[in-house]
Order: structure tokens, then C-alpha cells, then sequence
């Protein structure tokens, strides 16, 4: 099932690319993994350090929220790094930002409200929506506005077809948008006007590359924000995420965690405990996408790929394939297969525009992305049509 | 919130327990802890070995389905134990059962269908059909058969309301009690025969006193299999478990795993698949459990609690507190506040009667065990009311 369910439910591509990468994988040949969102690298050694000292206990449920000690030092994170004071208790640590959509979904809504996203935007959104019996809505964003969301988009969209909650990403996938302060803040009054519960997702936060990134908690105590280790400090395979909720919503986002979830996994929580002291390193991983930024974006745009300015954050590229192809997903798969490039057909984010573009993640080594550019310079170079 | 909220949904009162033992003891107290099911050692020691083997690699996502190394070494399990030929491709590693559940309920069944479980049953189930927006319908077991169900209950049940599934477990939580392959097989055909589908929850597996546990799959082909490494295999903390699945709802299965999960946690999907091969380890656990189910059931009855006999399978005593009390929270919570001993009150496995019971778990050391006795002793033997 590469087409759409009855229920509008569709497969996240990205993972069946990495599939079929592995397959290929398997049958010997290298592939240069641009298609999923990953840190090349591990956590910082002291991560490991603390895991690996932990490992001979047993590891039993924590409380439902989370280890105490990793709730505190998110606390500590949002004073030193954001100058907000958030109390523990309304911190819950999530398996992953994907259990934390969960929980938010049916935390803050019943079951079939509408929800809000923005066109491109991360797939798991509507598919989870939809999968757990919720609506949705799209917000169209632009190229031509550098991707970037509006309070004049949210208010047009409303106008159109009203909505419970805005699920809203700054940096953002697959485009790397981010918001500054005043456009968060425009964002932010326009839910709040509308009567929107407004949904922050953060989990690239740390990865901008134009200054600090805003949370939504320096604005507004009201909002769901919803975080996660993953990205910033090199954790996908971990699980491990957090959320923050006003205080109005915290026991029933506990009590539904205590059900759905019963606890984050133990040895991802001491691991992310560790990891927010551990900046230093995070930076330097950060130092080495901004290189590969810049590298990927001119490299692309060499070759023919349309792609006005590299994103803000995050780290992908999410580049126009308008002069090689209109057909997102054959041309993945074709240069899958003929140039063991794996990259992310556009359709995955954008059901509508999506065939004329190509996410590329440049999270991994340098050398990927060299050795990629040098491989899709073959692949394209010999002016074949998709 | 401890009472239930608007739509049914209400806190497992167990984690509300953990929290509250944890509390005290923060405060200097030493807590027996009966209260949740968790084994008191850690995973094997080979399981440790293969994890800190692997920590320096970046643990990335998985593919959603899990490692094939694991879902090959789960299909050699169930040729091995149950003499099932399991295809790899219908497996799918799931963070922890609970993920397994959500996954199921939105694999097999539109939003709003009706599941039935027995009463008493696991807590989790009935919260985590409410919090996703199902209908659930209870079928009584009763103490006098020795919690068993059989295929009448079911069938009465359905006449007065049908359901779409059943999610069953043998061995059961909070009861012990588990069916021999004769009783399996009636529940299997009633629900073939009814037009239900059957969810076989196998979580306790291994842990069965009386004999090798069934699984379902050597009954059908048609049952959505959920398991776990976190109680034969001690590893809840862990957050990893399995679902088989029949062909025909494997590809959904699959793409919901993709969107709402990504990946089961990667250390964990190592681990478990080294643990699949340490079942000697397991069963020195178990032959521990087994010990400590009989001092437990003894030592109960001692006291004054009703327990005809101890249970099939798993690692609880579902007693009877007829004699001291009819409010299990309030005597629950004097017992830990008083004798510093946590068990967990009926009523979070039954909304209806388990006010005269407690489950005890004795999955811990057998020291925790007659301690918490030695506890109750002084603790019941002044002949107070609750």
C-alpha cells in the first residue's frame, strides 16, 4: 500500500525509502542515507558514560511524568536557555515527540476535532491525526515566503474552515522555516484570538541557524509544547521526548500517559538527563550541519535544483525538482536505485505541491553529502528525462 | 483527579500508588513494593553484554517494523515453543505492549467499535479504549471459577451488547488465572463463530505454574498476537515488546507503527533480541516467583485475606479483603502510608466489586516478600477497621 487507505491514512514514505534502502543495503551496495532525519554521530560520551553505569540495575517503570531528576534539569534548561521559569510538575517525559503527539491529541481534544497544520509539513501529523480519528486542516505556506507561516495564513484558513488547535513547527520539516520572536509572537495572539489551542512543536529546537530559537512558553503559558532528544542532542533511536503543558491539562495528559504509555523508556530518561549538560557537544554537531547547509544548498543548486536560500534550521534541504521531474516519488526511487541516493519525495509532506520537490536531510557526515552531490552529478549529468 | 473524569477515563491507580511510595520514601521511609509488576532483577547478563557492546554506535531509528535479527529471532521462538511457523514480515517490534494495544485498536477497528475485556482485568485496557475514543464492554469472571473465562460468559455477554474484539489475557492481570489450550480453543471458536475478533494478550507468557503457556497462534491464524520482553524477560523499564499480526492487517499495522511510533527504542530492540536466547536466566527468575507465590498465597490467607488458591500464572495474588475493609483505595493507601506496604486497590481492576480486593504482586525479592508480611502482621493484627 504505497497509495492512500479508505480513511486517508498513507505510509511515511521516508521510512519505506529507508526499507528499500536497507534492502539494497543488504544486496552490497552503499547507500548515501539522505532521507531520514538522523544525527550521524551518538550522544556526547558522558551520555554513555551514565548509561553504561546504569546498565547492571534494573531498569523498572519510572513515574508516569518521568524521572524527578530529568524533569528538574529540564526546568533548569528552560531558565538558562529561554529565561522561563516552567515548574517540573507540568513537565512529562514522552517516548519520543511521537508519543507526545498522542497524548496531546487526546489530552487537549475529543476525538474527531480539527486540527491544524501547515502545508508542507511533517507526514506523521496528518497521518496520526487521522489514524487516531481526528480532522484536519492545511495551511498552505509558500516558497516564495521562505515557507514561513503567517498570522494572516492561520486567519484566512480559519475563516475557511474553523479549527480546534494549531500544531505548528519552528524549525520546521521538511522546509527548515523558523520563526523569530515577533513572527512566533503574531502566531501565537492569532491562536489565542481565534479561540485555537496552539500546539509548538520544538523538537528542532537548538538547530537554528540564525539565533537562539524561541519557545512558545516565553509567550504564552498556554500552549502544549512538545519536545524531544532526538535531534539537537543525537538521539532518534532513544525514544525519549518531553512535553510541557499548562496546568489545566497536566493530570490528564498523566493519567493518559499512565495508560497508554505507563513510562518513557528508563534508560533513555537517565541518557537525556545527562544529555542537557552536555551543550558542548551538541554545538559541535551543530557546527558540522551548518557546514553541510551550506555545502548541500549550493551543491543542489549547481546542479540544477531549485532552492532560493538554504532553511533556516533543522537540517534538511527541501529543493524543487520542477526541471528533472514532476513525479516526487519515481524520481526517489530512480535515484534510489541507479544512484543509491536516498532522499524523500516531496509527497510525503505536501499531498498537493509535494511532486515538485525532494527533501534531502543533511544531518549526516560531510563526506555523505559530498559523496552524494558526486553521485547525483552522474545520475543527473547525463540530462535523462524521470 | 483521582475520580473518574467525564468520559470514563480514570487513573491507574497503581502508578498513583508507585508515586506516592516514591514520595515516601524520598521522605527517608523504606516501602515494600508489591504494588506494580515488576521483576526485581535486572535483564540476563549476556543481554547487559550485547547492549554496552553496542553503545558507541549512533542508535538511529530502526525500520518501523524492528531489526530483522529480532523478528527473525521471535520467529525461531515460536517455532521452538509453540511449534508455530511465524513469518518475520507479520511481526512488528512495538514500544513496550502499550504501544501494542494503541496499534491494534487502530488496526482492527474503526474509531468508536466495541472491544470487550474481562472484569476484573488490566486497568489499562479500559482506560486506554476510553482515552482513544472506544466502547468497551466487560465480561464478569468470577472467584468461584477461579477467574477462568469460558465460552458461555463470552457468548452472554454478546447477546446482551456485541462487541467487535475480545482482548484476552492468559496468563490475566490482576487474577493470575490462566486457560489450558482445551479452554483457549472454546474462546477462539466463540469468537469465530460470533464474528469477533480475538486479541490474544500473551504479556505473561512463561510466567504460567502449571504448564508451557498456549499461544493463541496455535489455535488460528487470525488473532492479533500482543507480547512483551518486560516480565519473563525483566526488562520493563525497557519499553519493548511484539505484535503478530495476520496478513491481512499487517501492511496498516505497519504504517500506523511508521507515523504514531517511527520505531520501537533500538538498545531495547538489541536487548531483546539477545534475550530471546537467555530463557535459562528467565526460568531461574521464574522458578524464584514461583517460590514467592506460595509464601505470598500462605502468608495472605494467614492474615485473614480470601484466596482460595494461588494463581495459574503471572506474579499476583488477587485477594480478598472482605474481612477488613470494603474500600480497597482507602485501605490501600493506610496500608502504605502505616505498614509502608503497596499493593494496589481492586477497584483498578474492577469498577464494579474490586472494592473488596488488592492485588499483591510478588514479583520482587522474596526478602520484600516476607517483610511486607511480617508488616501486615503488626499492621492487621490490632484488629482495626478500615
Amino acid at each position: 500500500m504505497t497509495q492512500t487507505s479508505p480513511d486517508g491514512l498513507r505510509p511515511f514514505l521516508a521510512m519505506d525509502i529507508l526499507k528499500r534502502a536497507k534492502v539494497l543495503e543488504g544486496q552490497g551496495r552503499t547507500i548515501c542515507h539522505l532521507e531520514v532525519g538522523e544525527p550521524g554521530q551518538p550522544p556526547a560520551p558522558r551520555v554513555l558514560e551514565a548509561v553504561a553505569r546504569a546498565l547492571p540495575q534494573p531498569q523498572g517503570y519510572t513515574n508516569a511524568k518521568g524521572l524527578t531528576a530529568l524533569r528538574e534539569a529540564l526546568a533548569r534548561y528552560y531558565a538558562d536557555q529561554h529565561r522561563v521559569a516552567v515548574d517540573p510538575e507540568m513537565i512529562l517525559a514522552t517516548m519520543g515527540s511521537s508519543a507526545g503527539f498522542i497524548l496531546t491529541f487526546h489530552t487537549a481534544f475529543q476525538p474527531g476535532a480539527r486540527i491544524a497544520i501547515t502545508r508542507p509539513g511533517y507526514p506523521a501529523y496528518i497521518n496520526t491525526l487521522i489514524g487516531l480519528g481526528f480532522d484536519y486542516a492545511e495551511i498552505p505556506v509558500r516558497a516564495e515566503n521562505n515557507w514561513h507561516l503567517t498570522g494572516a495564513d492561520i486567519e484566512a484558513a480559519y475563516r475557511e474552515q474553523p479549527f480546534e488547535g494549531l500544531l505548528f513547527a519552528s524549525p520546521a520539516n521538511p522546509t527548515g522555516a523558523a520563526v523569530d520572536r515577533a513572527q512566533l509572537a503574531v502566531i501565537v495572539a492569532t491562536c489565542a484570538r481565534l479561540g485555537v489551542q496552539f500546539i509548538s512543536d520544538e523538537i528542532y529546537h537548538g538547530l537554528d541557524y540564525r539565533g537562539p530559537s524561541v519557545s512558545a512558553l516565553e509567550l504564552t503559558g498556554d500552549a502544549v509544547v512538545i519536545n524531544s532528544f532526538s535531534k539537537y542532542y543525537c538521539m532518534t533511536g532513544w525514544r525519549i521526548g518531553w512535553m510541557v503543558l499548562p496546568q489545566r491539562l497536566i493530570r490528564r495528559a498523566e493519567i493518559l500517559q499512565q495508560n497508554l504509555f505507563i513510562s518513557a523508556p528508563t534508560l533513555s530518561q537517565i541518557a537525556a538527563t545527562v544529555a542537557l549538560g552536555e551543550r558542548d557537544y551538541a554545538e559541535e554537531q551543530k557546527a558540522s550541519y551548518a557546514r553541510n547547509r551550506v555545502l548541500l544548498a549550493e551543491g543542489l543548486r549547481g546542479l540544477g535544483f531549485d532552492l532560493a536560500e538554504a532553511g533556516d534550521g533543522a537540517f534538511y534541504a527541501y529543493a524543487g525538482i520542477s526541471r528533472f521531474s514532476n513525479d516526487s516519488l519515481a524520481f526517489c526511487e530512480t535515484m534510489l536505485d541507479q544512484a543509491g541516493v536516498a532522499a524523500t519525495p516531496g509527497v510525503d509532506f505536501d499531498r498537493v505541491g509535494g511532486d515538485g520537490y525532494v527533501r534531502f536531510s543533511f544531518a549526516g557526515r560531510r563526506q555523505t553529502v559530498e559523496e552524494a552531490l558526486e553521485r547525483l552529478q552522474g545520475f543527473l549529468g547525463t540530462g535523462r528525462s524521470f
